[in-house]
């Protein structure tokens, strides 16, 4: 929660030039917190505020601030400053802040950024999005095999400050490969043996994800095995960087968030909600609702197709809506759980069989159950006699059992093809299940009742 | 991916009691793809090939099993060995699992444990599902204020097998309140200074959750601040375990799941897809479908009231669905964005006029657009005058508005009275606004048109 308590001793320290104090004010609280406590500060008092604090206390604050505050603050400063900001901040935030800036500005700030850490940022920003490239960070400890232990906890111990977690230290050959891992809990335990070459104690099979793999493949990987961190290599498994556990914990809430938009036809968003501007909201609803409307269309067309049966029999069309839109739930059931089971790698497309026969064993289930209610509401109108009343119950099974074949078959086709499962979600079941709940109805009612006219 | 090919091997292993080759195929690999390797093999397999593993191995591995065999595992083995494997098993993975065995077994199995693990499993099996206290662990590495820092080093080198995590060391005084924490990177970068007491370098202002504290608010604080772990305290502030960040990305994953139910209209389930019964699969859709069902029997009852208007004038009823289908659209798009943008706390419920007023703005710009399709539409009909055709546009806008104020209040409203926003999703917040878009398709009708009667 914001606190604006605090607002105004800090800008009364401020309007003193109050350094010391500020300076506690930066270190005595979690990063994070510190940010929360100067919610309402402009960006010049943002950045008057931290700017005196100790480096690393002064990047790791930074770095909590909002993104639209840390591009302001970066434009505000002199190109000099900004550099030197951008050189220091982690490898993965700034590459997705740089994206944010304008690029003459980022044309000139890093024209001013070390040459070593220029090529890193392009290096960096060449990864295509979503991939695991361009979620990694490539400060990592690294250590060479013959690395006595004693030795190996020094230099880690010495770079503690600099690197985002120290606490898998991998080791390299002079050319960068990967041949082992040791955790700082495994290096700690071996301190009895210091002389010890890490080498020896290193763990040899290693987990790694290509530096081309999809991010989400790359936070399924962190999430079962319960890593802190995973190598990032190349096609010659040459290391590359590491994606940290609070890279992974980042982008498994933006999988979650992009599922529930394309469930409910909502394009993906960048920003938040409330920071999006009305167009782009608007844009991103009215491309799905758009297709959607024509979709619906599409039902007033075969609608109209049996108009006259419609009039001959009234009794019919009140019940058109309940039956589409039961198909069109009992599929996006299906639809919604084929669709997670997949993301959650608890089924394959292989198992596409045994899917398809639970569906439409739930499908005869869940059908016969609606079809009791189904027959009583249809029966208890006045002019409707018992035989056709069957009409409905008929109808329910069979429409309910195409929604459930429908929605788990389209999530794994899709897969197949090499597509997101998720956009065969909920409303585009839906929709086909429309025309095809219309035509059903209408085909049984032909069977049953023949044609009136 | 499971890996059938090595199963011969080690069923020859198993048959020669080959314990040096079972030993160290134990060890070979992360246990997680060890157990991968094992898929296919009986529960009796599986014990006799862990079972001469290191005990903290034998440990790792038998954590990541399924749960279906792990329960198989404890219920083939004799209650002496049984209860040994249980004591070791870390206390928030036990307790899920004796939840899932036979109460006569855990009573067994438990009077042979010793009494200090068995009052710690009473105690974690009391805390509510879903709160801070029933997902933590109650083992994490402590000192007191007064341990130098070279001791203190030593003290989590020789606990670091046992421990979960022993990168953050919480500092606690002798009953047990939290004081403070040193991480071991600070510790580390601190063995300049061997004889410096822990409580001059450890950090006071901690981030703590209360035991009886919401899952999903515990994980989304240690997704913000980008921990580790966090310490979970009573309200005396004494600690009680910590939950760590594997547990964290399991918690985001299952709200995620549940979530993507919620919207879909499916109970949540305990099981992934394949392995839950159809008779519990069907029961978690039948609550729902049938309620959503009840819900369009109310649509088509309104329905059945028009009846003489909508034989009077024939082409209005195709629409029907296009007209309930756009409302319910709009509606789960305004409904997916609020509920996303209160799970990720970018709104609060004090935003409600700010969300209310883009919310309308939004339905009026989509409702404007879907208008002017839907009066080309309506006025290709070869018997709709143009004055006639504006009953559908008009009508579009109302429902679309409708649509986005009631996905968007809703769950809003639910907030506000404590419940999971969530539950007023799609199919809902669909049900509702079916009904109101017949109603308002109505309304224009004799508004523009009159009775015809």
């Amino acid at each position: 929660m914001p606190n604006p308590l605090y607002l105004p001793e800090l800008r009364e320290m401020l309007a003193e030039n109050d350094v010391a104090g500020l300076r506690e004010f930066c270190g005595a609280l979690h990063p994070a917190r510190t940010v929360e406590f100067m919610d309402g500060l402009t960006a010049e008092e943002s950045w008057n505020v931290i700017r005196h604090a100790e480096d690393y206390l002064r990047r790791e604050i930074f770095c909590f601030f909002p993104e639209e505050l840390q591009v302001k603050i970066l434009e505000s400063l002199d190109r000099e400053e900004a550099a030197k900001l951008i050189g220091e901040m982690p490898p993965d935030d700034r590459v997705d802040l740089l994206q944010e800036m304008a690029p003459e500005l980022v044309e000139e700030v890093l024209s001013l950024v070390p040459a070593e850490e220029r090529r890193d940022i392009q290096r960096l920003q060449a990864y295509p999005e979503d991939t695991a490239g361009a979620v990694m960070t490539t400060e990592f400890a690294r250590v060479s095999e013959s690395t006595p232990v004693k030795q190996a906890l020094d230099q880690i111990a010495r770079q503690a400050e600099q690197l985002e977690t120290i606490y898998y230290i991998y080791v390299l050959d002079d050319e960068g490969h990967l041949h082992g891992l040791v955790s700082a809990r495994e290096l700690l335990s071996a301190t009895r043996f210091p002389d010890r070459p890490v080498g020896e104690i290193m763990e040899r099979d290693l987990l790694t994800v290509n530096v081309s793999e999809d991010q989400e493949e790359v936070a399924a990987k962190v999430a079962k095995y319960d890593l802190l961190a995973i190598p990032v290599v190349d096609d010659e498994h040459r290391m590359l960087g590491i994606i940290t556990h609070d890279d992974v914990i980042d982008v498994i809430a933006e999988e979650a968030v992009e599922d529930a938009y394309l469930a409910a036809a909502v394009g993906p968003l960048k920003e938040n909600y409330l920071d999006a501007s009305l167009y782009e909201l608007t844009k991103k609803r009215a491309i799905w609702l758009t297709i959607l409307f024509f979709g619906a269309i599409v039902t007033a067309v075969v609608i109209r197709r049996y108009e006259g049966i419609l009039a001959a029999i009234p009794w019919l069309m009140p019940f058109i809506p309940l039956v589409i839109s039961t198909g069109g739930n009992s599929g996006n059931q299906s639809a919604a759980l084929v669709i997670t089971a997949l993301s959650t790698n608890d089924i394959t497309v292989a198992d596409w069989w045994r899917v398809v026969r639970r569906e439409f064993a739930m499908g005869l289930l869940l059908g016969g159950l609606l079809a009791v209610f189904g027959f009583f509401c249809a029966w208890s109108l006045r002019e409707v006699s018992a035989f056709e009343a069957t009409v409905l119950p008929i109808t329910l099974v069979l429409v309910v059992v195409s929604g459930t074949l429908i929605g788990s078959v389209l999530p794994l086709l899709f897969r197949r093809l090499g597509l997101d499962p998720a956009l065969m979600s909920n409303p585009f079941v839906a929709g086909i299940i429309d025309v095809l709940g219309i035509v059903i109805y209408m085909g049984v009612v032909f069977a049953l009742l023949g044609h009136p006219s």
